[in-house]
């Protein structure tokens, strides 16, 4: 399989069109229509075989994450999605495995609408850039800088599932599907950004774990946050597979999840999780941003809690 | 040096800013302003070691590179260039290594008033993939789709010299520093694209060498094209270093020039040849597109050449 056959195998997979494409794969560039009164928003991600996910993973997850985790961080500024470029660098060129990537990545791409408008594929180890683009109204993106003193910490979904599934998976024991399915197939939660554009005052999407995720969004606004351990989201499987502490690490810093939290004030927060919670997505209350400069947790009873480990840190 | 610390030394060194930027690096998306009536390019490349540099290139040159093959892009397109996202995937965070590649990234940034709003810092085998935007008004990009037969088929600059540098380094002669500096830290002809806009009816930038690139243009326009190997540009180091026969390998098949090849009718080129001369890189008539579908290539007495070696594929 040369070069050329292995771009037209991802783009015969990749067939989602958009009227705003005026030019797709195939030139120097893409070329794009951003519609007048639209910001654009743009993230990059790159996924390393062996750091970021498991040499042995199915290419079609491979696939589907990749664009997952760069769908998520639109869907933390509330961003709609639209167009991704794919940098895809691969050892051989084995056609079997290019097709299933493709596949995965299609998938995810025709559920979002996302249109494939270009990228490059190079020889080398396996790694995956993705450049997402997405499209929102001027002044109403979520940033992680807007907390206040007072306002109530929410997340969406549950936490912890993916550690638990990567712990699993590791231990090689037979594991939970729901877990490694959200390992491995993480959901990005762009619909939900879209419905806290307008109430949340702050928004972040958990992929280094939960407290270090906060803790950007403290960092960015200037203030603390207390959690409540006890409050923090399991999912029946979590709850099945581990044991409290075990799965109080995972929540607080198992990274993965691909959750959204988010920062509102209380007074508005009623109508927000009716329409989360109807969106499929429930969001709950997990703690409050206060006037302090760190993420400081405490069980139910008032008990400090230690954060078990640090969130997922490159070169740490 | 932790992930945060690598972050901060590359923000620290790519200070180029722009009143397009409405939320740049540290958020989960870059937030960019496209005006109305504006149209955006966007390219993608990775560079990958051992592959696209050998392992000891100067940290400095690589960052240079890095950008302007991205750059040349969106000059084979006209498109003026913009914002850049940076995936850097490290096998260890070294401090030095990281200031001297933003440093290289840097110079050429602030040339081209290019804006870095973002990327992704990985551990892993030494990679990186930029994702470029640029920007140019409605209906006027240049394309690889829209070469006629007998329009004229130029090329700026001189061809050749990258590959003649890459020769010198892998037999560890000492080289040419002009030959060498084609090849490590090329020069995006971005003035140029901004010229041929209006006036060449196709163009693609000299990546993987020219008959390839050439082909390309052909594919896409649907025609083929006859070139005089004795009418390419060839530098003064070139021609100092090498005999006329690996010159002419070189010339034809050698990657990494980033010059422009275009086509335009001849009626129309005498203004824009000129231009391109005042600008600093003048252009060479080299042959002439025709009816057939594929790239034939002559001497000046009219006697076939054959093509020396493919130009640069991955996988191949």
């Amino acid at each position: 399989m040369a070069e050329f056959e292995l771009i037209e195998s991802i783009r015969a997979r990749c067939t989602q069109t958009r009227d705003d494409v005026l030019l797709g794969i195939g030139d120097d560039a893409a070329l794009l229509a951003v519609p007048s009164g639209k910001w654009l928003a743009v993230s990059t991600d790159t996924l390393v075989a062996g750091v970021h996910f498991m040499q042995d993973t199915a290419a079609r997850d491979i696939g589907w994450k990749s664009l997952a985790v760069n769908l998520s961080d639109l869907a933390a500024m509330g961003a709609e999605p639209a167009w991704a470029t794919l940098a895809l660098t691969l050892p051989a060129a084995d056609a079997r495995w290019v097709e299933e990537f493709a596949e995965g990545f299609a998938a995810l791409a025709r559920q979002y609408r996302v249109a494939l408008t270009g990228g490059d594929t190079t020889q080398g180890p396996l790694s995956i850039t993705v450049t997402i683009h997405g499209l929102l109204p001027e002044r109403v993106a979520l940033t992680r800088s807007g907390a206040r003193g007072g306002d109530g910490v929410y997340v969406t979904g549950t936490l912890g599932d993916a550690a638990a599934g990567l712990r699993q998976l590791q231990s090689k024991s037979p594991g939970d599907s729901r877990l490694l399915e959200r390992l491995q197939r993480p959901t990005p939660r762009v619909a939900q950004g879209l419905l806290l554009r307008g109430h949340a005052t702050a928004c972040i999407d958990v992929s280094d774990g939960l407290a270090a995720d906060l803790g950007h969004v403290c960092a960015a606004s200037g203030v603390g946050a207390e959690i409540d351990a006890d409050a923090l989201p399991a999912s029946p499987a979590l709850l099945a597979a581990f044991d409290a502490g075990t799965r109080r690490a995972f929540q607080l810093a198992g990274g993965d999840d691909y959750e959204l939290c988010f920062t509102a004030p209380d007074v508005d927060s009623g109508d927000l999780l009716d329409a989360l919670a109807h969106s499929g997505c429930a969001a709950a209350r997990i703690g409050r941003i206060d006037s302090g400069s760190q993420v400081r947790i405490r069980d139910a009873a008032g008990n400090p809690v230690a954060l078990p480990r640090r969130g997922w840190e490159h070169f740490a």
